[in-house]
């Protein structure tokens, strides 16, 4: 395995929920290639315990905040520059949750006010870290910014309902936002469309394990493991691929440009 | 020109402000193809006077509407399911409105209450017309619910901003209720995506001209006129359509798949 | 349903084999609405019986022509010009063929001259016809031009095989040819995406039926059929569509903005 | 930077023409990075005495080898596996030319067994290349095969004629053979859709400049320069981006997803 492919980078890394989780995965790898980073999470979906231990793991502190909160997004970047000693290299945004599929609501009987939670929190945050960011000017030159989206932003997953247009959101925003930073500072703004993943938020969309076992089937390497989605997200975060940039990289073994593979047409000669 | 292609159909027309609009174009055109039709706006972008010539022409009714009330959207789909004696063939969404672009706020410098604002009239007010319309089961088989959108979901034009991000929005909508009204009613939904158009709406926008002129000289066709527009949903209004749906169609003379243009490469030469 | 959507037009509508041909129930449907049109296919392909009695149906002449020829496409333009009396509005290309889907080999075993054949029947032809169409200058402006694809361009379907790099070739040469013609006379070159369709040329490959159904079952309003493409085609040929151009259009019932149906999940569970 | 994050892997790198060329400075970065690997060339465009010195510094050997011929592959791969001591982990396709181009034919003026000879050289080789691998069963697991393009394959642009049509089409043949690789052997295959460089072969269209001002303005990094696309091809060939395949990669400093950039609108306003 390489070494150092991100030494001297600092930055800052969301969602980290549990040892499932791919901001989890991503912490540890880009503590293994030398990076130092601040770990963060809402408060309300924080289970200190687990993260604490994470945070020491990789020789670093847990400062919560709501990233849907632009105080608290600065209180976070401000604490986080104190502590690294200087701006930030990348930020990871892995947050999303959405109350109509935590409430079970289908795509034609959605609450409003959530949905416009589910935006909030999944993707209106993603603007948020950017613009406290730009505010601020704490991103270094050439710096990288990532956010994680499913292709429920390009086709429909009826179980998925608002988080698909959350992740259409999402997408929308690196490219609006990443459009601003590269200007501005060379920043770069990518998203990964990760195959479904069994993390705790993964897990608990109905018809899960269905889907996750279509997938895998569909997909000519099986699906992407969270780990595997780590590895790359690092990759993204190191100077080889500083101009990529605005664009939303399928991460799914070869899930979204296969049509049909051969296992699936054999189960439904079959039926 | 074709006579009666929408003969016996009977919809809902939003957004005619006045006659540069693509909905007031529509209305002309889907009157003269035998639609009958209710027109209707928000009254608080209604010009009374304006709206009730286009209705007298049409021979119908103008129901004032906030399309970002529910209850406002089931008073509109009751009073014009008496009017008209039955349910609904099609629908036209064509309602996009931000605060942010009329108060010339940056993409890095969005008020987030106005950005809720500009997904609540652009986009979500879609997806409450087609809830309303399922819970009122108002549609009937096989009938056409269309979206205006623009490219800016796709690409990054810095002087849109948090409207590209509706838009994305709005097409996401399209194909999550196009899945679900497909297995429901068979009904299609699409959005077209049309070329910047010199509307009351579209030319609000800083730097309209300039872009204007630069995507004209990027197509190969020019610039999609309001009227094509017009005559294009209302192919999509008809039967000979029936199995297009959850798509975004470009209806832009070219621009979409055009890298460049041999008119604009002459230009460069001399800069 | 409308009446003379195309009157006044002529053209010429290639690859209509038999009464399961998308070409065959255009040239139906293209008559019904007014057009005037010379068929054509070729000689080696042509059931002589059954297109000469389309013809007769449709009130015209059959004129043999291997469109991978630019002798025999010259001839064809130069003797349908003389007999429709004038220049073309449409030109319909329906031609493909693989003799590696043929023979049952597999894209790993691709023999080479044989995937230049598919090439050159299925895809380079489409550029020939245009080619030839711009030295004879026998387009009328505002003409319309259309060429049948498939997903398989998008997406791999492995029984597939060299059919699907074909298809992008053809969208490809769409584009290409597209913009010329858009800049010289105002034409436009679309190809529409079907879905798999129960054609004599769509069933000789091999899992065809497994696949149809999958897809069937994937779309939301279940597979576009044959006689609704032609329908589909009608619009693009006519001065509704006329800013629509160098665009992949799908006519697919949903299936490619859909992700999974329920209807597959519910299958799923059960495996 | 990064050390040994190739290390113990090899490979076959076509395509290094001169010190220009991307093939060129992938050859240094996967030296630098730890790899082993034979260069190859077509007799025809070799440079010996330039390539010669690349394969000293990179301490390595040329094979000659013409790619469209397939017992060239075969004796190139089989007298690689020998010096280098094993199956290879990495291959790239870096080999383009189209005849048209060179002899300034424009697309409605092609000479087809020119474009078939571009389709050969720039496409079909990497069909031959895999098709050949596969027979010898020649790659390890997991092992990354990338090809180069250029986003001509999804927009036009005049000056690239067929080309564009051979970009295409071999961006469905990384398709159609990485799904086939992937479920042999795990191996993944890609492009990377890279901005218009400074290569010999590209300085080589007519018009180029104007097009890469134009290209560069438009990019909100700029054009990605053919270093960083090396950078970009190692993380590709690294382990870890493993579950990256079937997809085609834009490198482009965010070109693709931008509609219009400031300083575009900026020139175009003074016009």
């Amino acid at each position: 395995m390489a070494e150092n492919l991100l030494k001297g980078k600092v930055g800052i890394i969301t969602g980290a929920l549990d040892e499932n989780s791919i901001a989890w995965k991503t912490a540890l790898k880009a503590h293994e290639q030398g990076a130092r980073f601040v770990l963060t999470n809402a408060p309300i979906a924080m289970r200190m315990g687990a993260i604490k231990e994470l945070a020491e793991h990789c020789k670093t502190i847990v400062i919560p905040a709501d990233a849907t909160s632009l105080e608290d997004i600065e209180k976070l970047y401000a604490e986080a520059k104190e502590y690294l000693g200087g701006n930030f290299d990348f930020l990871l945004h892995s947050i999303g949750m959405s109350p109509n599929i935590r409430k079970g609501r289908s795509y034609g009987d959605l609450n409003y006010d959530w949905m416009n939670k589910s935006f909030d929190v999944s993707a209106i945050s993603f603007h948020k870290m950017m613009h406290v960011a730009e505010k601020m000017d704490i991103m270094n030159e050439w710096g990288s910014i990532m956010g994680l989206s499913y292709i429920a932003a390009q086709r429909v997953y009826p179980f998925y309902t608002d988080m698909a247009d959350a992740k259409a959101l999402l997408e929308s925003i690196a490219r609006g936002y990443g459009y601003r930073f590269g200007k501005m500072k060379k920043v770069r703004v990518n998203t990964i469309s990760q195959s479904p993943t069994k993390t705790t938020a993964g897990t608990g969309i109905g018809g899960f394990d269905a889907f996750f076992n279509f997938a895998d089937k569909m997909s000519p390497l099986g699906n992407a493991p969270a780990e595997a989605c780590a590895d790359y997200i690092i990759t993204m975060f190191s100077d080889l691929t500083r101009y990529v940039t605005m664009q939303n990289l399928f991460h799914d073994g070869g899930y979204s440009t296969t049509g049909i593979s051969e296992e699936l047409m054999d189960q439904f000669k079959d039926l």
